[in-house]
């Protein structure tokens, strides 16, 4: 077996990065991380004074970040679970040193910096940096991990769009100028651990709310994946009474009718050999509770009578293929180790 | 002020009977209702022994259901908190005593007696019943409500639906050409009393699903009303990890671009004096807890820069504007008084 | 029918508050009241801008706090929905005024004035004002009410363990050196509706806690009504994973064997005639549901088969019988009104 | 390494079973798992036929139970995770064909067959059988694992408990004739996984109640284990609006005073070297959350101030450290790898 891959991390105060943290402290590939913190949360030396359920899961030494500490820690990869504008500010320094970076924010995400800069009101990420960006979904781009030096791991719910309809997409089975429709439900860890109005046990508890309407920053991922146009797409997003999960019902007409059976197996040979998507058979539908606590997508669909109208279904949990998974399924396609590793 | 109406219930055992029950039992227009009784619950003689919670809300006495009871009991009116088979056949009995009828179930809804029987699978309701029932949607049909003897309370799905798209459909301004998308989600009181596997609370919380995608019973409803194709719908419901309430997410694209004030002002007008639909203004949602235990339905939307793509979320609590509440407006129709009489 | 009374109402921007705008709103003894707000609060003309939800329900006009904006309005009696400091500063101002006061803070529910001050970490109240208050537990202290200028609403969570115990305490059939433990587990209205972390959604959903244990500012009311020790009382509590709903369980030794029949026909005769607690036939136990979104206090217990040791489940809604219907319940005993009115 | 062990599972269609699944599926120290089912379950190949969510986990065949098929399997050890009545019958067969047994129902749990018989209502289980039986609650009964044939996996809500308590009760520091409190709180999957009226989503979500008291079937694991009188014991339990987890709050009187840091020292020294059991330092209480998908008991505690009550908070997930997470750190035991081995 290859030796074991050095790993820091900075920015494990949110959901995601504890999760992220989970994964890596339980990855056989890699050597025990080390977490780097930022601003108040600096002051830690271990994760357990954060995160006290960690007890048990052994040593996770912390640092104050900086770029020296990193480098000087032997690590080879990086991953940033921190906000949009620290990501756009670590970065450059990261890879300046010589380190290969999987950030989680959106800083990285789009071709044209324009994207970036008019939907996050953030400045705009320098262009050669994106260039040289991977946009991290593997089912889709893997063969380009084992050299990337930065990669950009995908939203939550754009994970669930695309993966739901790339297939289609690439098939050309769509009637595009119909519209598609993403209706988009997820769990209240994707708000972030910031506590807010909005994330009062008392207003989300018994309740479900449509939020983001036209204006969702993930918007533009889905549309740059997929190949739509904005104008023919409607993609709402909403709070689900859940902590973890995403659950996208995608709905929209075939250009031409089909049988069931011709759209189960366009997925399956889609995703044949990607362990981490799973087809669900026709008749049968994936449900949130199947990918909660996993590195899962479950896709599955169902058709009308004349096989015109299709209604895809694609969920996964919000941290996991939606985030801090997807991230470590990147470092393993980075390290040329299989992509499930340390994700089943 | 007018004497209080003399009103019966037949079948309270499950959630939408027993919301009825509360709302009646503090209605200021009616008579304590009488409760009659069906198969094994026939033996209680008290609604507390069936709810022990509605001990200290007032006598509610029972007693085994016969048409023969319900007429001795003096009722003028009569609801059937029944199923679709019962209804089928006990509405004709009642019809047939002089009773006036409010059935909750399904088997009237429908002006084609084949849409019943094929939708639903069971014999198809009598044509002539049919023709002289009225669909109980007040907002639309309430002229018809006073002189009507045999009125069909909708589905909760459909009223949220119908409620969210009749203003757009009838001023004309929807692509009707480019479909409408209804994406649906219903809290569990709608999947009914009954244990089974899929409201097991272990399978319900935390979860999120979709189910019946094409084949809900509700769809024939929605396009009945709004006049539009089978094709051109794709109508899809979920259940969410809460008791109460149905979320409508409506998708669809104007025939002509309009500004979110044309929109609203156009929803005002249509619900102008109808105080159980309360509009949203431009830029706010209702959640689903603005209308848990409530008799209204909310609506709000979004309407992208260009004006073109628009999104109607209309919602609702399935046991109040979704069953008993619009039950109780519809017998408010019927005896003439206010329509929110008793109901905010 | 006696003219409606005239009420205030000072501070409804918490759930409390807010429950009490409700109840009073549909009030059949009182005359619409007047709300007024402080703080950053004070900008709100209307209590729809606030809480749309209420759109619907009337006018709720709503001015900025001032004692003689409160004594302009007409209004004879003032609810404090205000913290603690705030009522402590707020009512010897309305007293003063002529009005008659129900505050729902802790500030004034003892007798030694040091008792506040140790337990809240405030300034004591006046000692002349402690005198004349009544401790608004209507169920024991009724008689005080007509008379009554001020009156301390008492907290969720001794209202619970209170009305559990005292017809117990009061036969003196508790083995009182074995001690009596009290358990009681509290929904998240209770926590308040400033956003915390420990309030966070994902931090109440699918959890369950202790907190507060031998520290919580309840614990004294407790001991006080209930003529104990606080040595021998073991009060803790508990945030559980829904919104409303406060259940206790109280575990002791009798003094004496006693049969499932005394018990229950002790509860019965101590509440006769007191129609907002409801007595649970031995054998059946009350559930949080049965009481949530009410003003009962519900009382079950079960015995062992020595009638040795005893468990009394006691449970009311933190909003309702706890904080805001009690309040609107002392309100009517002022008015000399039934002490269900608008309550049931 | 040693070589892998070989395991059978009988039962595995209910929540206990499939986490033992889930844990027998990646445990490094046995071969992949046969399944045998029984009855209506029989008819499944294969486990992802009947639990579709395993999907990716890898096969996991299933075959029709009997002696002889798990005989022919080549398995050793043999998990039974089917009713008491089940367990009674098959047990003895499956000792008798040389195979060495861990029992995840209640039927070989006590020392007495008549505190079975009489609390279960079933037939005694043969007293031979429970003369070689062990108690497998490994924190104390280690030490006979490696030569147990038959281990009886323990209760949850006992293990909670025992483990909670044992500490204070070997080291003589309660006050026993006051009593002890155990007040219990259990997620919905201890009710099991066949619908129920009581396991309705409706009737458990936003709900919280007593059950079961001074009858539940686990009352003398408690006594039993903690050498208490059955007088002197209060055990209550309840079903909270959550999936998974236990929280047992156990409140007590010490028969003299001690300080935080003794309290603390007692538990820490008691379970040294037990990596299963987390003790919480003075002041931080666990949370259901936190253990919640582990196989962790945790465990801290409240002291008042003259260091006389004592509460106790204990809590575990009822499926991993009570139930499934235990049969398999018994499985360790008997297999004489370390305790955690596969469970952290």
């Amino acid at each position: 077996m290859s030796p074991r891959a050095r790993v820091g991390v900075v920015g494990v105060t949110g959901y995601a990065g504890f999760q992220l943290a989970k994964l890596l402290l339980r990855h056989p590939r890699i050597e025990k991380p080390t977490f780097f913190l930022r601003d108040g949360a600096a002051k830690f030396r271990c994760l357990t004074e954060l995160f006290p359920e960690l007890r048990g899961w052994g040593d996770a030494p912390c640092q104050p970040y900086s770029t020296q500490a990193v480098k000087e820690s032997g690590a080879e990869f990086v991953f940033l679970s921190t906000p949009h504008e620290a990501s756009l500010e670590l970065a450059p320094e990261l890879l300046g040193a010589g380190l290969r970076v999987v950030d989680l924010s959106g800083a990285f995400r789009f071709r044209d910096p324009d994207t970036f800069s008019s939907w996050y009101k953030l400045p705009a990420p320098p262009r050669p940096l994106l260039d040289g960006a991977v946009y991290g979904l593997p089912e889709m781009y893997a063969a380009s991990l084992p050299g990337a030096r930065l990669v950009a791991n995908p939203g939550c719910y754009p994970t669930s769009v695309i993966l739901g309809l790339r297939p289609l997409i690439e098939a050309g089975w769509i009637a595009k100028e119909r519209g598609v429709v993403c209706d988009c439900k997820s769990g209240t860890t994707g708000a972030g651990k910031e506590p807010k109005c909005d994330t009062h046990f008392v207003e989300v508890n018994e309740n479900f709310r449509a939020y983001g309407l036209f204006a969702h920053r993930h918007t533009p991922e889905v549309t740059e994946h997929l190949g739509l146009a904005h104008r023919d797409v409607i993609f709402s997003t909403h709070l689900l009474p859940v902590a973890r999960g995403i659950l996208s019902t995608i709905s929209l007409w075939l250009a031409a009718p089909r049988s069931a059976e011709q759209i189960e197996a366009l997925y399956r040979q889609f995703y044949f050999g990607r362990p981490l998507v799973r087809i669900w058979p026709a008749g049968k539908l994936p449900e949130l509770q199947h990918v909660a606590h996993t590195n899962f997508c479950d896709i599955g669909f169902a058709l009308d009578a004349p096989g015109e109208r299709l209604i895809v279904v694609s969920c996964l949990d919000n941290l996991g293929k939606g985030a801090a998974g997807q991230a470590v399924q990147n470092l393993n396609g980075m390290l040329g180790a299989p992509e499930e590793a340390g994700l089943i």
